[in-house]
């Protein structure tokens, strides 16, 4: 240990190698409960690509694992400390080093904050579209950690359509370029797309290339109230059926619309069953809305609200946003699901876990970016309470295991972390883990990088 | 040999294991000239994945090279055989096996046409984008073992972007599933990604799930003629600053308009220097393309037509699409470069590029996907004149060597083959490479997987 600090401080400022206990603890995990975190042994935050280069040989050198981490915003664990680790945090990289309007790409640190980018970009009439809901904390680095998702995915994908290059501090602290910057490439195996999405088990991202589209026009959102989950689902249906591209297409049930209005005062309508955003960012979104009005109406829909302007938009947006934190009001403790389905099964995925609700006598509340399918029903207990920390566990694996059954993933966008490892190995299979840990073992063959997250 | 064909045969039908010489070294090599290519030991044509697996399996326990292959239309030499191989052609697996409008996917069988595809979707209102110009021969297969481009990529990006899920056949015959159904999944490192322009040293794709959108209105095209092809770059550098999504961007030079008029009687404006397509398939394409051609003669356009309808349309694509069968007229053999640089620099490369030509005494025609930075140089020469080939090939590496210079890759979309491997190297780099090569040792430890190709 003492070798340890040593040897990091050797190449490193003493303000970027933090000992004290009371700090190091505060980087112990990420926002999942639940989930084993250890005490790490030092928390370390450069600067440079070659510092992180100096912990990573020296964390070779010694055998000491490495827990890369961002902002910690993560929700399965993958960032959290392990007994006795270095905690890489790259936070304190968080360069934007160049945004370039003709080549549309963007080059970055690590650890550039979501929105701060987002901002920036737009400032030069450009767009960088993956927007998780917690845009203004989470960083790039833990975005390709996670291969972060959010509401515009249903138009425009997720983070990995949006990372072209790489460059990657590996277990031994050599460098490796990966990728390009121009729009396409095809020279070898893409190690790029490999990276997104490993949770920091590969290798360290220290710089990439992002790919940027034009601005869009301001979206306009629309809302529609159902008497249940299924009309809304059957929405869904038709909406993606008929060929729309919405920017946006979200779902937010009773209990979640309900915690957002205690948290907020949103004024949403919350004696709904389920309530249905849709958004379009097209030259004339106001007749796509119409159009998708009508869907809705067809549906079922018990009223349809068209949001009068930019600003409107904007509130509603916020309220989706507000979800996951809201509901994690309602008791001590949340665990929040993140199973992906083919659409088609949107409305089986979410009937049948309310019956797994009422099953087990649990509050979940589920929002969904319903267009892509992706449920995160949020089991809500107390903590104290044994019995109900129990239940809340049997159910939230209920909910993968029929995620799974209805040919979904256990994961859409929040990953694997420790959370759902068990999960990971049955969503895959033998074979598929087995080549999965073959992978892990070509880059980190001392299992130095990230340990116990993943399998 | 004969051990392997009694092996080959017992879980094979006759007519699925091809030794006639005359008819196997039809499967030698693809569509790349100038590549090294052996003489198969014999050629296996699957009709299931059971078949495949034995294949695999009878390949591993006798240690014989397999040289996967869908239609041969492969540019870099990364179908050709290797001698005393199994040639495993997969193009009798070609069923459609489902399309869904709801989930908005599609499910194949590997040595399915890629224009069957298309047309098959379209039927439903839908469209699967990735349009190399070979799409009439192509497999999806081929596609995905080089990550195939074409004209739409400027808007809808390449085939990795839309496949989903893969079934593979391992190199000791296991199957695997990777990847999902889902619009959104990240559960564990992304091996479908990974298998997508892996020129078929990974694994044998049996299935893909491929991700569709909806049919974009019909597209509209205009032609602009320009004096110099650094005005014409200079059109696509504004067209794409100022936030255009053309749904394509292509350009042709002198040599290349000219090849075409002569193969196929287009009348296309063969005096010019350099002729940029634009189309839209917006809702509004006639008001898009008018704003692209004010940007057009901005740049210096002399002439800029835009096509009077869909059949017209239609025509100009046509005349892209055979640009480089006809540029392989001019002489009696081709060299084909698929450099990609940032478009920023696209009007270097085509300059330096019209450099070599001079330098080298040589006809080297250009047609480029401008829009993605992607320019086709090719080198015209007679095979038989000595001289002539050594100069085609310095020219065609110097090609290279420049777009490595602006910051660009060596392939663009038709791969690495035989023919860019020592490339490939000066592209990754040391480590790069070194990591590259792990990750086959990882699914093909033997070494038995198109060996020779890549690395
Ligand atoms: C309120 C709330 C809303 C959320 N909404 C969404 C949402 O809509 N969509 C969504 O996808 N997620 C969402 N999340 C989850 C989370 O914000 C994302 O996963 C985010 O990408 C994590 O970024 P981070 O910077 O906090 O990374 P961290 O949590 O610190 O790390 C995430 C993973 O990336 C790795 N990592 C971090 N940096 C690097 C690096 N430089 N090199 C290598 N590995 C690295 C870590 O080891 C870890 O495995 C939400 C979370 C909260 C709290
Ligand atoms: C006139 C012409 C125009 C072209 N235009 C374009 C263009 O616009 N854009 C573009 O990108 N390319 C273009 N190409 C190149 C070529 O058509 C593409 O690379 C195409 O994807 C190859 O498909 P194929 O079925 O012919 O595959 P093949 O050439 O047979 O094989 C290509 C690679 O994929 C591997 N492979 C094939 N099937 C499988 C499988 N089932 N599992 C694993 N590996 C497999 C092979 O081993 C090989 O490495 C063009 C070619 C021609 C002749």
């Amino acid at each position: 240990m003492d070798d340890l600090l040593v040897r990091l401080r050797e190449h490193l400022p003493a303000d970027a190698v933090i000992t004290d206990p009371d700090i190091t603890g505060g980087y112990a995990h990420d926002m999942a409960s639940f989930c084993a975190a250890g005490t790490p042994a030092v928390v370390v935050l450069p600067r440079t690509v070659e510092q992180v280069q100096h912990v990573m040989r020296t964390a070779t050198a010694l055998r000491v694992p490495v827990v890369p981490q961002g902002a910690r915003t993560g929700l399965s664990g993958a960032a959290n400390a392990s007994d006795g680790c270095i905690v890489l945090s790259l936070v304190k990289m968080d360069r934007i080093l160049e945004v370039n309007p003709v080549d549309r790409v963007a080059v970055v640190e690590p650890g550039v904050i979501n929105a701060v980018l987002s901002r920036e970009v737009q400032k030069l009439g450009l767009y960088y579209p993956p927007d998780p809901s917690s845009w203004e904390m989470c960083t790039i680095g833990g975005n390709i950690g996670t291969a972060s998702g959010g509401l515009c995915c249903v138009k425009y994908g997720v983070t990995a359509e949006y990372v072209l290059g790489l460059e990657v501090v590996l277990a031994d602290g050599r460098l490796m370029s990966t990728g390009r910057r121009t729009a396409k490439g095809v020279a070898g195996y893409d190690l790029t797309r490999l990276f997104v999405g490993s949770e920091g088990s590969l290798g360290i991202v220290v710089k990439a290339v992002l790919a940027l589209r034009p601005s869009p026009p301001p979206q306009l959102v629309l809302a529609a109230e159902f008497a249940t989950a299924a009309a809304a689902c059957d929405a869904v249906v038709r909406i993606m059926e008929r060929g729309h591209t919405p920017s946006l297409l979200e779902l937010m049930d009773r209990t979640t619309i309900q915690a957002v209005n205690r948290m907020a005062h949103m004024g949403l309508p919350d004696s709904t069953e389920a309530l249905l955003l849709a958004a379009f960012d097209t030259p004339d979104p106001a007749a796509d809305l119409a159009a998708v009005a009508e869907l809705c109406t067809a549906a079922g829909a018990t009223q349809v609200v068209p949001a009068e302007d930019a600003a409107e938009s904007e509130l509603l947006l916020q309220a989706r946003r507000l979800s996951l934190t809201a509901l994690e009001t309602i008791k001590s403790a949340t665990m929040i699901d993140d199973v992906c389905v083919p659409r088609s099964k949107l409305a089986a995925m979410i009937e049948r876990t309310s019956a797994i609700a009422a099953k087990y006598d649990l509050t979940i509340g589920v929002c969904a970016h319903a267009g892509d399918g992706n449920t995160h029903p949020v089991v809500c207990f107390d903590a104290a309470d044994e019995d109900e920390s129990r239940r809340a566990r049997e159910s939230f694996d209920e909910i993968m295991a029929l995620g799974l059954e209805l040919g979904g993933t256990i994961t859409g966008e929040h990953g694997v972390g420790v959370l759902k490892k068990e999960w990971l190995a049955r969503e895959l299979g033998p074979v598929g883990i087995e080549m999965q840990r073959a992978v892990k073992h070509a880059f980190d063959p001392l299992g130095l990088l990230n340990p116990g997250k993943l399998f």
